[in-house]
């Protein structure tokens, strides 16, 4: 026996590293060997004090790993029995088949799927510097559990004053709600809406279809408005919804801005029936030609729940989005959201506080919006002539309007290129009573700078 | 009217930065006008030309102004009728009555709550090198829209290691699924049973009352299982219940190891009737006297779904925890949590990530082992041959045994000391088959050093 246990010793590629890793590394061999079935169930181990002198270590060490292992139940330890290899310890390796290595899923070399900021131009000096103060400056209990469900109040303060400034909204700390991000802030808003009303929601004609999903999972019937070239036909909504999502500042995808009068519908059907206007205003912070359009919050703070986020501004990868709530919904929105416990990071949310205050938020969505203007001014010369493009005023992706019943054809092209773009009638709700539209939705924040170039070409290549 | 202008003008406090501060500033004091009545609806204003004149700065300025007010809905601008205040601008600030300035709630000075490190030792320069580092070495696409609904691969590799090393985990970086801390772990766990199986669920008949209301409130209902000093009595599973949730290492909050032969117990039933068992390790890394016991997932990596996550070990301010599942439920999870996309920010997942695959990690937690122990040996030395201290062996809180029929009376008396702490009936399963049990529960983690010494001497002052 005490031959093969040096042997079996030797197999263990022991780290004889001294001290607690030692231990360990017996403890976790040993387990390995009764896990694999290497050490069979039932088999009598040596005692500690042979196993090792064979391994040439301290008995101490080795009954110790072994008191380990009788505690997590692999060895039983009887007097009188020995000490063996418990009989529960078979062979409960998951099965290699059932393993699921998902493939890293390469898609096509450039992009042009709309949604997405440049990543690549992500702030990260600017951004650990707003670290570095902020965790120089963190009180201890923001290490600890969030007192408030809104999230801290360094974050909420600074977004007030950064939304009132830059987006017109009618903000107060008290009525900000820190979210983990668009999703978390339209199922937060769902809920709420459900609870206090019907199960029917308004949504634009054309939208984006991961929001339609993520609502009819979670119970919500939506159901479409008219889209055109002032936005959302406001004027059709009824009273048979309890809520509507809408894109004032830059419709998603077509691009229009909501026009005054259809702000007006929108906001007297609210205070008709009742009704709570979510407001995504995802991207109003890059507007190019026209002067930047505010937020249809600041027209009746009581009925328009505003909704952002820092995934267009900064990065979708931060997970940090922020809704501003009327005064009477804050309670419902919070007992939603406190029952599932979920805030963002208490750190991040203190890094973005530190990110605005500091002036480096305005900087870069400044920088950004020269570069994002620079492209979409690139992207209208290479197309000058060849397609129609509009939606181009705002935002980070126009539409190219294509030849009828080339849609489905220009995308596979695209493909062949190596090029991933979308198509409009993917955004287009099911159920939409809206005129046929062949065209591609063109994400030109996308792409970093230095694919920006060949994924031009590419798009060029694969139109008619 | 242009005298009166001038006034209001004035009375704007523009700031005269220059730019597009400038028409920033005079557009927002424009819209304050409008929302607080102080400008009425239908008012006509003066032109821009006048305005300009009056203010002193560029008509252009003044235009721009008005076009944005315009196009927000604040303003309306007729041919032959000039700009006006419009209809719906009627004020409509929320109710200050409906303000919710919630207070801050200043607790007592001292703390004892169970269930907190001592976030005062959170290691901010430790962390902030591995953010340093995670910001130079991630890639671009860490910044956008995660792919892995698992969460980052970086960080499950390093968390596959480290749980084997540390915790004689089963781990495998494909089964790891990174969330936002216990209470998401929780309800994305509930979600996966309820879809399974059934709507009940056994859990420790003392255990932690929020995860019970967790529970009850997403609709499982939960039965409690008899726990004494050998851990929750596992051999009373029955086939009703569809998973058990259990705090093996260390029972919460009574403090015993869980046996082998109630492991042995548990996995037996998991295997008799294929029920889950949720392992909730919430502070396995702490282990005083005995040596460690390893995680019960090894012994059944395919019937337990392994709970962890940095709250106890780094902070619960990070909202970071991680799931290791078995291999036939890792769709169901992530169908569960794909449908909310929320996952945590990919760059503090890579921090972690740098913070664990540098040794920091370890070097933490072993810095922190020393210091809660030298606490509970003082908590020891202080209470010595006044009350029975038990569940000292692990983790950040004892518990103390009070004469029959005193814990209110003694809780009250502590908060007379301004010391916050919790009695052991509070985390009682209201079902729960348990003798009656007068004790605290003393969470000797949560006070910083400094406080460490006040909070015993209070302690003590309102013992019996």
């Amino acid at each position: 026996m005490t031959e093969s246990w040096a042997t079996f010793g030797a197999d263990l590629h022991l780290e004889l590293s001294g001290g607690r890793g030692l231990r360990a590394g017996l403890a976790e061999a040993l387990r390995e060997a009764a896990r694999s079935g290497r050490l069979a169930a039932g088999t009598r181990l040596p005692s500690s004090r042979s196993l090792a002198r064979d391994l040439g270590i301290a008995r101490n060490t080795v009954a110790e790993a072994y008191a380990e292992l009788v505690a997590e139940g692999w060895l039983t330890a009887r007097q009188g029995s020995g000490t063996r290899v418990a009989e529960r310890a078979r062979p409960r390796r998951p099965a290699a088949a059932a393993r699921t290595r998902r493939p890293a899923g390469r898609g096509p070399s450039y992009s042009l799927l709309p949604g997405s900021p440049d990543v690549s131009a992500f702030p990260r000096a600017a951004w650990l510097s707003a670290t570095r103060r902020a965790l120089a400056g963190a009180p201890d209990e923001a290490f600890g559990y969030g007192r408030d469900a809104r999230g801290r109040i360094e974050l909420r303060e600074a977004l007030a004053g950064y939304l009132a400034r830059a987006r017109g909204v009618y903000a107060d700390p008290d009525r900000i709600v820190v979210c983990a991000g668009f999703a978390h802030a339209l199922m937060l808003s769902a809920a709420v809406v459900r609870a206090r009303r019907t199960r029917e929601m308004a949504v634009e004609g054309y939208c984006l279809d991961i929001h339609r999903d993520l609502l009819a999972r979670a119970g919500t019937r939506t159901r479409p408005l008219r889209v055109d070239g002032e936005g959302a036909r406001t004027g059709d909504l009824g009273a048979g919804v309890g809520a509507v999502l809408l894109t004032p500042a830059h419709q998603f995808p077509t691009g229009a801005a909501l026009t005054p009068a259809r702000r007006a519908a929108a906001v007297d059907w609210a205070g008709a029936t009742g009704g709570l206007i979510l407001e995504d205003d995802y991207d109003g912070e890059f507007r190019y030609d026209r002067q930047p359009v505010g937020a249809l919050q600041g027209l009746d703070p009581d009925r328009v729940l505003y909704l952002g986020t820092a995934s267009k501004s900064l990065a979708p990868g931060l997970r940090l989005g922020w809704m501003v709530v009327p005064p009477g919904l804050v309670d419902e929105v919070l007992a939603v959201k406190g029952a599932t416990d979920w805030t963002s990071s208490a750190l991040e949310q203190l890094t973005l506080a530190e990110f605005i205050t500091s002036g480096a938020y305005d900087r870069h969505v400044r920088g950004m919006r020269l570069r994002y203007r620079r492209r979409r001014d690139e992207l209208l010369a290479a197309l000058a002539g060849r397609v129609a493009v509009s939606g181009i005023a705002a935002g980070l992706h126009a539409v190219l309007d294509l030849p009828a019943g080339t849609e489905r054809s220009v995308v596979q092209s695209a493909a062949w290129q190596d090029l991933a773009v979308e198509g409009l009638s993917r955004f287009r709700h099911p159920e939409a009573d809206l005129p046929p539209r062949d065209a591609l939705v063109v994400g030109y924040g996308t792409p970093s700078d230095s694919a920006w170039g060949p994924t031009l070409a590419a798009l060029s290549a694969a139109l008619p």
